[in-house]
């Protein structure tokens, strides 16, 4: 089958990639369309020291099943939970099972991902796709989950200030998801283009190079996806407010040290974010609350896959960036 | 009179430094001991851009009041909080006066410090030291409040694994305030000599070469005042753990990124923790609970303050280094 596949060198598109054998939990999906995420772009400089299949964002078909008992799911449209996990450890056994100590992820640890004809999942990841659902919207269900997640950890007193900073893919469904709560919201980037989209879902938007760094924000959620993102948080940030942190990267020699006597000089608080509630989000797309599909700027085919990571590398124009088979 | 003195190149003794006039809500205070701490070196390095009379740890006597309404002070044994507030801003009007937007700090932050034959301080900060508590024990107030500001910021749950990194100063009084909650604590210092005080305490140590980076800990409090402490608690704690902050460092061009993707990774939580509330500290000294006396390694006379900062610097072995006036 074909497969877009990272070697720990570079990345290619593999025309006869073997097909996925799945165990008797899992099952085999054929992606019908799929999402790039900052994420591959960190792992293709090294972050996580991941080798195989890229890919995380889907939506897709179940084409079999490791085992007869999961039959039903054969022929339904799904999105899934990346995180696959032992349900043994002591994460898992403590409820935390997005954090089990023995987990694979979806195209970035110890499991090949979805940019291909096929990959699998267990069947315990994976959450049914409602019709009024298009697979325009549904490959959107992980990373919005990642900012539903957000809503899960901070406990909102009082009606905050709250700034999301970047105004990228993540940022822009955080934004929108933020944009819930009773608090004042505003998105911070770089890109006026990008912040425009703010206009039609009612969000305030403002250059970052037009905001004062006047440490009077309750909360900012960092999804910058940059490494100086959280310097540039600790200085929004009121003291004894927090940061949310949801940017990754790959560590680099070039980069800066990064100061963090802020942190407990203003008593600030960080929470780091990472995966969320699929279903929350499928939720949320049905609702017609959250709009993803002003986000996606270009389509390529999954054989044109190198140039799809190239493009959305280097084209800072672009927001969401999919994948047909 | 005499003043311990960093002009931001260099510290020196000032044999004629001027007197200092207190404000009409101000104390003027006779030091009877001096604390030094990891934050004076710091200082020196470049941290804060201070310049000024060093020194923010002390026990002293009221020697005069800027205004007779205040007057009862006078001659009374007190030790005090750092941080001198407008009771007028944003933050002192939400009641988070140690953080108000234009404080001065004593020895910190535009504010001469202690280590002089006199220096002042709000009435407000002042805080009578009982009979009870000798000046060995009190000169210890503000550096054991800092331990005890943790417990207002944790919320404690079950009965949790929290180890205390760093076997300095803060961390010895940390381990002790620690221990006293319902849970297991354990303090991980580098200094075998410096560890065997838990012995007397019952509190349990390892030397951190010994210790696994097993990511089981409930929380971590990094007090190492080494930029590579975070890197250590980040692999101390477990997922969904919590570091609490208390170090901080002169930025250095020399210092290593810093990789925080494991607070995303594992969704850690991030505290800093700076100042903390006096009275508490002076209770827990009126106890008995907190031994203090056993961290005094060595007495300097304030006239021979800036070989007492060299030593304090240099001399691994020591813990508490006091001036005496």
């Amino acid at each position: 089958m074909l497969a877009l596949f990272y070697d720990g060198q570079s990345v290619r598109v593999e025309p006869r990639h073997p097909d996925p054998r799945p165990l008797p939990d899992e099952a085999v999906i054929r992606p019908l369309r799929m999402g790039l995420c900052a994420t591959d772009m960190e792992i293709c400089r090294g972050y996580m020291n991941f080798k195989g299949v890229l890919g995380h964002e889907f939506v897709g078909v179940v084409e079999s099943v490791g085992d007869k008992q999961h039959r039903k799911w054969v022929g339904q449209r799904v999105v899934g939970s990346i995180n696959c996990v032992c349900s043994k450890c002591d994460m898992c056994l403590r409820g935390l099972r997005e954090h089990c100590r023995q987990r694979t992820v979806l195209g970035i640890a110890r499991r090949d991902g979805c940019f291909a004809q096929l990959f699998t999942l267990p069947v315990v990841n994976l959450v049914p796709v409602p019709d009024s659902i298009d697979d325009d919207q549904a490959v959107f269900a992980e990373p919005l989950a990642a900012a539903y997640q957000i809503l899960r950890q901070l406990r909102i007193e009082g009606r905050p200030y709250i700034t999301v900073l970047g105004d990228g893919r993540l940022g822009l469904l955080c934004a929108q998801v933020m944009s819930q709560l009773n608090a004042t919201v505003r998105l911070v980037g770089k890109h006026p283009e990008k912040l425009a989209l703010c206009e039609k879902w009612g969000v305030k938007h403002r250059l970052l190079s037009e905001v004062g760094l006047r440490a009077d924000q309750d909360i900012v959620v960092d999804c910058t996806g940059s490494a100086t993102g959280m310097q540039t948080a600790m200085s929004m940030v009121r003291p004894r407010g927090t940061i949310v942190l949801k940017t990754t990267v790959a560590p680099s020699p070039t980069m800066p040290y990064l100061d963090l006597s802020p942190l407990v000089v203003h008593e600030i608080q960080v929470i780091g974010s990472r995966c969320g509630p699929i279903p929350e989000a499928i939720n949320a797309l049905a609702s017609g609350r959250i709009d993803v599909v002003s986000l996606i700027s270009r389509r390529f085919k999954l054989a044109d896959g190198v140039e799809a990571m190239n493009r959305a590398q280097k084209d800072r124009a672009l927001i969401k960036v999919l994948l047909d088979p």
